[in-house]
């Protein structure tokens, strides 16, 4: 019979970080014992921030996005003045944008569906957000549509949805390039890859000429 | 010249959450982002946690372990009618006490310094909570103090400052083996610790005899 080694309180505190992104039982220890050790100030800034969360986060009227409520439901890349509105990138989530503009090579901006067709889950084209991008194609302002969605099944299935609905529309529809990471090991490409790669060739002066 | 990715309130909450052990800023943000997909409850839960966490956890009033308000100042350990409280363990750390009890083995109690000596840094006896300390040994409660500090050079000074400290009370005082520990592999230990293991070494039969 081992007596309690933490008190109700931080007990409290480790379960609700458990399950956290790579925490576990230790790093959840570790973790409420170093904010137990914070300055009271600090902790109540927390507090303060997840309690108001939810409310303080809107989705863009315009993307889908995270936007902040301050921001009149625009996110940052919608409200750009020094983005071009007729390049739209449609993504399944926001953190995929993250991970687009940590490239930095895009300056267009983004649609973000809040999902991808799954059949077998029963989610259908109704599960997307796709009244807004429909709207924005009505509305004449869009030229191109990049769909930049994940190289699985799924992924390709809501392409090819997404390719058919809009192509009676003038839209140019492209999508991302597949081949060969940047910086890898052509030893530890896999085969499928490979196979892409091989496919998709593309001709090596093509740049120069 | 970037857009921000996230909205004000995702952002702060990373800030927040950086500088907790082994969170940097990439996981920061799927913390962050993790947290902000909890439903509501949860993430009320957590806030509400960290705004009472410093007014729920007090120093227990035996030992200087965390204790909740609501066992009346008492840590588990303290409360307890199964620990020997004759037998006390003095460590320097809340903490440490959990790694003591994961044993399983101690059956005794514990004192809390809340630090260790520390001159150079300008950190002297006054700086540890000995008062407590004092009064259970005068109640004439204890019978054995055992030393549990780290085997480094503040954790030395201070074990044998307090073995002077109370060398005229008729306290049995002791302190913690030193040696190679459990599992460990000889080729692999530090010419310090080989020394200490073979100058305390033990009879090897000293149990059977």
């Amino acid at each position: 019979m081992n007596e309690p080694s933490y008190p109700a309180a931080l007990t409290e505190l480790m379960d609700l970080l458990r399950g956290l992104p790579g925490v576990g039982k230790r790093t959840a220890e570790r973790m409420a014992l170093c904010m137990f050790q914070w300055d009271e100030e600090r902790r109540q800034a927390l507090s303060e921030n997840l309690r108001t969360l939810s409310s303080r986060i809107c989705r863009c009227r315009e993307c889908g996005n995270l936007a902040g409520e301050e921001e009149q439901n625009l996110c940052g890349i919608c409200a750009s003045p020094f983005r071009d509105h007729s390049l739209v990138c449609v993504v399944e989530e926001p953190t995929q944008i993250r991970s687009i503009e940590a490239g930095g090579v895009f300056k267009g901006v983004y649609h973000v569906l809040g999902g991808r067709l799954a059949p077998l889950e029963g989610r259908g084209p109704d599960s997307l957000s796709l009244k807004p991008l429909d709207d924005r194609i009505a509305a004449g302002s869009v030229q191109e549509l990049i769909l930049a969605l994940s190289p699985d099944v799924e992924g390709q299935a809501t392409a090819v949805y997404l390719a058919d609905r809009y192509q009676d529309s003038p839209l140019k529809i492209s999508r991302l390039a597949q081949g060969l990471p940047a910086g890898s090991d052509l030893s530890y490409a896999d085969p499928a890859t490979i196979a892409i790669a091989l496919n998709g060739r593309t001709s090596f002066h093509r740049e120069g000429r």
